[in-house]
Formats: structure tokens, C-alpha cells, sequence
């Protein structure tokens, strides 16, 4: 699957002022990030409130996202329910929508049940079934749930199953799956599975350990810091992947951990992307919070405007 | 809110041979537990699997079970979504199929953002907006947030919330809860709110504490074991209320923490209910494991055949 | 061991002004403890900083302590290395100073490895080895390592262990643990074992599920609130129990995870007894947090001076 | 601090076949790993199982291993008790018995009460009077407290606090801690400070984002492998210092989160060095468990063998 390789947005849903999806907003943002050196991008992940739109709101994210994607960037759509025929209803509806893949997030409502068997018997009916390639994904701070590096290796050798993203910050077990999917397959050659991380803070470690990239929140606000850090991983030049890596730190906390998606819908209204508001019970940040943000945002850009084009640098 | 007081059944949703909801099994299971003592029901808990099913299931299942369930019971619905707004129209949809009250779980998905205030400000929304009664729905082993105490507090002075299921094990919280609900608001009235404990093996316990009752599972299986241990404890017999409470805790636990909904199902079966199947990624107990549960029954329900008409106790 | 029934004191070390332990302080402490109706004293618990006590100081209070304990009350020494030959030696050296049990406390630096077939092993063999007899210490919260109620049924069995200490707040835990040593062992005859609560919050509710009385170190400032809990219990007397426990909560809260040792400490001081600081890096209380203690200390205290002689109640 | 560079060997503490510490076996180890190009030793860490040593043991563990250490190589002596003024006595018993540096464990049996304030005092306090330089100490898995980025950097401007041990395997917190101390101090001068890794599995990636080395239980295991780890990520040789990183997973995972000390002190007797046995509670690993550790020391040692004469790599 080597259209999972280097940076994904998995971009948030914009709504207008009356709360509904703004369709236009989503196919403008796309536009100004195909020119970003982005890999490609993910509709309706953790950081596109999928879990707060309707059905029908969803289907007009995914076709206003599909129109604008150019078809040399990859295209992701997130799914996933409960149970595991309405996740394969899921899956057959979007790929029908143009999906080149599915983020595929782990049931997770009956935690305590989802043994590695469990969900390696969840994915691979699944992935049986699904018309699009399948990325598995793993994000207990929300789900509780994390795809253990066993089963994702099991996983790895479904033909349908094409990649992981790893959002759980576990750097350690991160680097315990990639040791595991890199090893050879029973018949002695070579998995293809692509390796992602969801952790902006990790993303040049990740690379380091063997990841073919990240799906970032932050990236979609500071885009070519995240694909400076890791062009500059692939030709070697890891004195500046980790500067860079190290200039990224605080708006990826700020994005996430610190004010979550409300957080990055306001980094992007700063970087001159279409943010606004989230869904109650989320909040956006208060007005202090807002100039820390666009502080964080206008360091991370600046690293790329006059100073790129003068001497390329940030050390 | 008096109707909130004693033993409720948050039954299981019997699934036919075909995998399609068995909207006759569920009438048929209530009309058998409405034999029992038990107070009233819950719906689409989630001992109801509420997670794998449908729009159209779950209209399905409301509306056998209203039919089933005897206006004197109480018939509680369990809804919620993740944003506040589906939420309330999911509200308004429920009640208007009859719901005497609705069980409403936290929004979840972006837990790490679930701080008290965004709890306290979705439910009174919902609770402004809602046609019927809320009981708020706290259940942090499935969801990973709970309401705390504080919380609780306060909305319990809204008129539309009128009680609270805690199902989070968490017996010293459970007791700050009761002692906050316990105090007289501002203007000097005492609150009414239902204390209800989601944890059978520490019903007797909650009981003791101020719980008005429970809602169990394990209730399904053992419904007049479980209402015995309630009129014991109102009647003032505390040691046989102990005894019997000690006797519930084996099953109560293989039908929850062990093997899950599918046990549930099992026990169901063994104690001639229609039980079933689990929808996958959940999985039904293994032949063993079955022999073990109905064996459970059987110690549970023979405390109150024959021992019962003859001498009346357990001792 | 009949001598563990009731409400007993781990009273803290109290150290001079120049930080040096004050065993004049520990006695005279004490001989006030003796009139309040406590059944006893742990020495040398969590809550007298045993942790923070070279072994000579552990010496001067265990032998202040034990001059102004009256034979008829019980007195418990806290002991417990991480290493199993350490923990003998240790139990060799103090039942030589008169203790009539000792609290053991599970080995924990190596949490990871403290299986329950390890904690069991490791007691069995201190427990076979002691002159006095063995209580049973699990205060995970602490430690990280708390005794399943499994280990601790094999363990009641063993002549030498006498009783468990649990101060672990996990209630269901508790209730399961209540219900395994209740019952006989295998040549049909009832263990005799102490269960006690170290929760102030679930004192009663523990009584009410088979616990024969605390070690509280919320008894050490309010003893006489505890000591009636306890006896309005055993009477029979539930709602004035019930009633009293709820009085005690914000106490038993601020001089346990508000505010640690030092809180309780300033709680001593504000009821007349000596308390005074704590060792870094724990804390005292500032004067506002003081203040707060000071009259929480005043509301229970409050409960049994006038009041008591006049009509009885707090009702 | 640049004697703090590279791996270093937290050495195990040999017990004689009576149990006692066998000091000249401390001797014989480190006069071979002397010539495996580490950096230097750790002696009674949580891998050489100080915290079941009396302090006698303590003394001749340290006096055994200053004898045997060379002068070019590090001495460092594991101390810390759970008050300030028992670290600080230990501080400068230990010191002076030749300590180069002193790494000092977090205090942590009052965990709740530990908080980044209370652990920067009680680190200042410490640094303040010791007479060797202090590196902190962070094992959170063992003791239930972690040192928080901000905390450490803080205690980075102390002129005696030189590094930091973080073996909690939490690489987030590891990549802000280096971002943190990379940052120049408020004079404009650069911070000289060791950020070292206790965690095997992570290394390279722990080097790759700025650590100095490591301090690793697994490399008194396999010297040569981790050495050759930090010296091919030294001179830029990515690919090699991950494929060897991989290499050494298994049995990193092996001698510490799978099998304990008891399974490094296995590895240690398959390796021809000095194991033995471990201090109840603890237990040694069984049969089929030391001969699949002898397996992996085997495949670790096997790399530089005749391997690395020949054709010097194990691509």
C-alpha cells in the first residue's frame, strides 16, 4: 500500500454559524492543503467529530472531501461501530463513496471484552468483507481500547488489511508492532503494512522505529513543519527532523491534549483555515487560550515563510 | 420521582435464530418478570446491547416492550449520543414512544474533555429539552467517564433529573453521592432524587447508604432473589438481606465482569427465559462456562421454591 | 482474635520542635485515646510515618506506646520489609516488645512481580515464622499492590494470620473478601478472622457487610464519632449508624486524601491532642486549609459533648 | 557531566549459595563487563535489589564494586529513602565511600502527596547537601510516581543535580523532558545535563531524541549489543542502530518485564556471568523459561562472535 506514505490530515468538521456542516468550508480547506506536500487525507477520524454527526451530515462531508481530493493524494474515510455487521454495512456504503481506504476504529463500547482475539476475529471479518483496504485504528485515551502488536501482526497478513494507526502514544509497544510487522510472513517474504502514528510529538521517533508516516491533528494546522519532519527523515538529515520535531511539540500538545478539537478548530482559524466552533459537549478555548494558540500556530509557519526562502533554516 | 423505587430489569435485547431482534421474546421475557415484584425495566441499557443495534431496532424493541410492560411498572428507555444535540432529539423521539423516564449515558467518546462542567452543562440541556424524566447514566468501566459526586449535586436540584444509575463500582463515591443528594437545597426543601445502583453485588450495600434501589442485570436472571434482598432491607431484616446478598454475588459476577452480556444470555436460558445470542464482537460462553452459570441459577432461584413456601428462609 | 473487634487508632508519631520524635507526646496522646471507648492502637502504621523512621526511632514509639496502652485494649505494631527474610527478622524484634498482633504490610517494590501466589507464600512464611500473630496489610493505594480476596481466603486459614486490614476503598473487593473467609473451611468449621476496614468513608457499610470494626485515621481525631458508629451498629441501631457515618465523611476526606498526615495532624492539634508537623517531603497544612480542618474537627466533636448529655442525637 | 555517556550496567546483586551477598562475585562481573566498552555501573538499583539489602549488605555491595570499577569508568550508587532527611544522611554515607555520582530515587510510599513541588523540594534539599552529584530517579512502574518534565527541568539548573534516569517507559514525557532541558537557561548559558534512559526497548529512539546514553538491566545481559547500539547511533549508522535495537527487544522484554530480576539474574548465569538466585518474594524463572532465556542471550551474543569478525553486521 504505498499510497500510505508520509503525511495525512485528518481534518476537522466545519460547521457554519447555524451549526450545520459547511460542505464549501470542507472542500476550501482541502484545496489550500493539496498545495502543503500532504500525502493525502482522513474524513470523519477522532479529530473530524464523526461521533457527533448524523448519518446524512457524514455523507455530505465524504463527498464534498472526495470532489476536492485530487487523485494523487489518498483519500481516507474513518468508520466504525460496535458490533461488527454494522461496521461491515459501514464499510460497503463508503467505499461505494470513493474511499481508497477505511480507518477502521475498534468497537469498544463492551471494553472489557475485546480481547486481541476478539477484535483480530472483528477486523479480519471485516476486512473480509469490505470492497476498500483497511487501516486498522488504535486510540484507547478515547476508546479504552488498544489493538495489542500480536494481533495487529495477525492482522498484518489479511490482504485486505493494509495498515495501523497507532494513536496511543505507547511508544513502546508502537516499536514492539514494528518490529513485529516487519519481520517476514510464514512463506518468507515480506509484509507490505503500512505503520502510521497519530502522535505528532512522536512522529520523528516513530519514522525512526520504522513508521511510513503519521495521520496528525496538528499537521492539519502546521502542515509543512510536519512534512519538513519527515522529508527531512528520508534523506537522512536527522539533525533537522529532530529541530523540527522539537519546534512542533507545542502546538501538537496544544491541539490535542491541551484543548482538543476546539483547540485545533482555532489554530486553523489562525493559520487562515476554515476552524469555528465544535459540538457541545465540547468546548471551544476562552480568548487567552485563542492568542496562545495563534502565538504556537504563527512560530510553526514562520519557520516556512521568509525564513525557508532566505536561508532554510531553523537552527 | 416515586416510581424509581425498588429492583429494575435492564433486560438483554433477545436476538432470533437469524440475527434479527425477536420483538415476541422480548414481550414473552416480561410478561414472565412481571410476575416477579421487580418495578419496572429499562430498555436499551446496556446490558440491552443498545450499542449494536439499529435505529429501527431499537423503535422495535421500545415498542414491544411498552406493550409488554404493565402501567403500574415502570419503563425506563436508555439513550445518548455523543453531542448534546443528538442527544436531545433522540429525547424527544424515545419519549414520545412512551418512556416513563430515560436513561441517559454520558457522552464519551471525547472523554478527556468530559470535565464536570461539561457533564453538568450537557445534561441540564438535555434535561431542559427533554419531554420525559432523566435519570443520569454513569458507567466508567464501558465509557471511561464518571459523573462525580459534585456534579450529581448539582444537577440534581434541575426538576427534570430525577435520579441516577451508578453502575461504577466506586462504593466511596457511591456514598458521597448519597450524602450530597441527601442535603437540603438552597431554599430549605429536601431533594428528590433516586439513588440507583448498577452493581448487584452491592446492592444490600447501596441500600444501606440511601440507594433507593437497583437497576441490575444480574436482576434478569435472578429477579426474586434480587427483590427479596430489597424488602429484607426495607422491612429492617438486615441479616437476611446480608444472607441473601452473599448468595447473589456469584452469579451476580458471572453475569457481568466474567462473561458478560453473554452469560447474561446464558443464564437467561437456564433459568428459561429467551436469551441467546450476542451479536459479535461479543462472544457466548463456551460449553463449560454455561454449565457453571446455570448451576449459578439454579443455587439463586432454589433459594425461593420450595424452600420458600416451607420454612422461608435461606439460613 | 476476639481482640480485633471494634474502632482502633493508628495514631500518628508526633516529633518535638526539633524534629526529633516526641515519645512524651505519644503517651500522653494516648492515655486521652484510652477514655473515648477504642478498642486499641496500631503503631507504627502508614499514618504514624513509619516509612519516615529510622529503626531506633521505630523502638522509642513502639515503647512509649506500649507502657500507655492498658492491657485490656489491643495494640498493633505496623511492620512489613520488601524482602520475605527482612519481614521475619522484623516480626522477631517487635512481638519481643509486647505488641499482641502484627500489621504486616504486603512488599510492594517489586509490584509487578507480587502475584497473589507470591503475596501468599511470602505471608504463609512470615506467618510461620512470628510470635505474634499476623494481620494481613493492603493499602494499594500506597503501594500499588493489593491482596485478592482469593489470597486472602487461603491465607485466614493459616493459625498465625488473624485478620486483614483493607484500606484499599475498593468496596466490591471488600464485600467478595467478607464473603470468602465467611465461609467454613474445609473440615467444616467457621474461620476466625478479623476483617477491618482503613476507610473511614465505608466504616459502616463495612460493618454492614460482615467487617468486625476499622483501623481509621479519622478515629484518631474524631474517636468518640467513630466508636458510636461502631456501637450504634452493633445494636441494631442502622439509621442513627447511617446518620453518624454521613457526619463523618468531610472529616475522614480532609485528614486522608485532602491533605495526608498532615491534615490529620492539624486535625490532632485542633482537638487538643499533640499532632504538630510532619517530615519532608510530606506537608502541613496552610492556615486557611487549617482552619477548614479546625472546624470540621468542631462539627464532630460538636456531636457528642452537649448534645450527648442532652437528647442523645444528632437526628 | 560527561562521565554520564553512553550504556551503563545497573548491576544485579549475587547472593552465595547461603544466601548472603557474595562480594567477590560483585567483583568477577564487573571485571568482565570492564571490558565491554560500557560506561560504567550502577550498583544497588532497583535492578541490583537494594530495597531487600540490609544496610550492611548495602556497604559491602558498594565498597566490592568501588574496588573493582576502574578509574576512567563511572561509579554510580543507587540511594533514597521516603524522607529528605534519611536521603540526605544516605547521600553522604554513600558518597563517601567513593560515589562519582549518586542516583537518588524519587520518595513514593506517600505517592498521592508526591507532587512536582514536593519532589522539586525534596530533590533541591537532597542536591544542596550531598557531596556527589545527584541524578534523579524516575520508576514510576515501581513506585507509583513519575518526575514530570516540568519538575525536571526545573531541577536541571541546580548546579549538582547532572541527569535524570527515566525507566518509565512513558516516551512522551521522555521527548518533552529533552525538549525541556535542551532549552538554553535564563543567563543564556546551556544546561549540562545527562538525560539518560532506563529502558532498553527504547533506546536508540531515546538517543534519537536526545538522550545521552542509557542505563539499561538488560545490557549487563548483552554488553556488547547495546554498546554497539549507542555507538552506531553516534556516528550516524541509523540503519544498523535500529536493526541491532530490534534485535535486543526480546530479551530486554525478557529479563525485566516478563521475567524480573529473577529472569536477568537466568540470562546472567546463561551469559557466564554470576546470576543466581533472587530474595524472596521474588522467584526465579522455572525451567522452560531460563532455557528460552538462554536462547535469546544466545541469538544477542551470537551478533558480535564470530559474526563480527567476519563480516561485522547481522544485516
Amino acid at each position: 500500500m504505498d499510497k500510505l506514505r508520509g503525511i495525512f490530515l485528518p481534518f476537522p468538521t466545519p460547521f457554519a454559524s447555524d451549526g450545520e456542516v459547511d460542505a464549501r468550508a470542507v472542500g476550501s480547506n482541502i484545496a489550500r492543503w493539496n498545495e502543503t506536500g500532504a500525502a493525502g487525507y482522513v474524513a470523519l477520524g477522532s479529530t473530524g467529530e464523526r461521533a457527533h454527526l448524523a448519518e446524512r451530515e457524514r455523507l455530505t462531508v465524504v463527498e464534498a472531501a472526495r470532489e476536492a481530493v485530487p487523485s494523487d493524494l489518498t483519500f481516507v474515510v474513518g468508520i466504525g461501530e460496535h458490533s461488527t455487521r454494522a461496521t461491515i454495512d459501514e464499510a460497503r456504503r463508503v467505499a461505494a463513496l470513493g474511499a481508497d481506504a477505511l480507518l477502521v476504529i475498534t468497537p469498544h463500547f463492551y471494553r472489557s471484552q475485546m480481547s486481541a482475539e476478539a477484535l483480530a476475529a472483528h477486523y479480519e471479518e471485516v476486512a473480509d468483507a469490505s470492497p476498500a483496504p483497511v487501516v486498522l485504528y488504535s486510540i484507547p485515551q478515547n476508546t479504552g481500547v488498544a489493538i495489542p502488536p500480536d494481533a495487529v501482526a495477525r492482522l498484518s497478513e489479511h490482504p485486505n488489511v493494509v495498515g495501523l494507526k497507532d494513536s496511543s502514544g505507547d511508544f513502546v509497544g508502537f516499536t514492539e508492532t514494528a518490529r513485529l510487522v516487519g519481520q517476514k510472513i510464514s512463506d518468507g517474504s515480506a509484509r507490505d503494512f503500512a505503520l502510521l502514528t497519530g502522535h505528532a510529538s512522536t512522529l520523528y521517533a516513530s519514522l525512526a522505529v520504522g513508521a511510513r508516516g503519521g495521520i496528525l491533528a496538528a499537521a492539519c494546522a502546521a502542515p509543512r513543519l510536519c512534512v519538513e519532519i519527515y522529508e527531512a527523515f528520508v534523506r537522512g538529515d536527522a539533525e533537522r527532523a529532530r529541530s523540527l520535531q522539537t519546534a512542533l511539540v507545542p502546538l501538537a500538545r496544544a491541539v490535542t491534549t491541551r484543548y482538543g478539537i476546539g483547540g485545533l478548530k482555532a489554530a486553523l482559524d489562525a493559520a487562515g483555515y476554515a476552524g469555528g466552533a465544535v459540538r457541545a459537549p465540547l468546548a471551544s478555548p476562552g480568548d487567552e487560550a485563542r492568542r496562545e494558540i495563534a502565538r504556537l500556530v504563527e512560530e510553526c509557519t514562520g519557520l516556512f515563510a521568509a525564513g525557508q526562502k532566505a536561508a532554510g533554516g531553523i537552527e
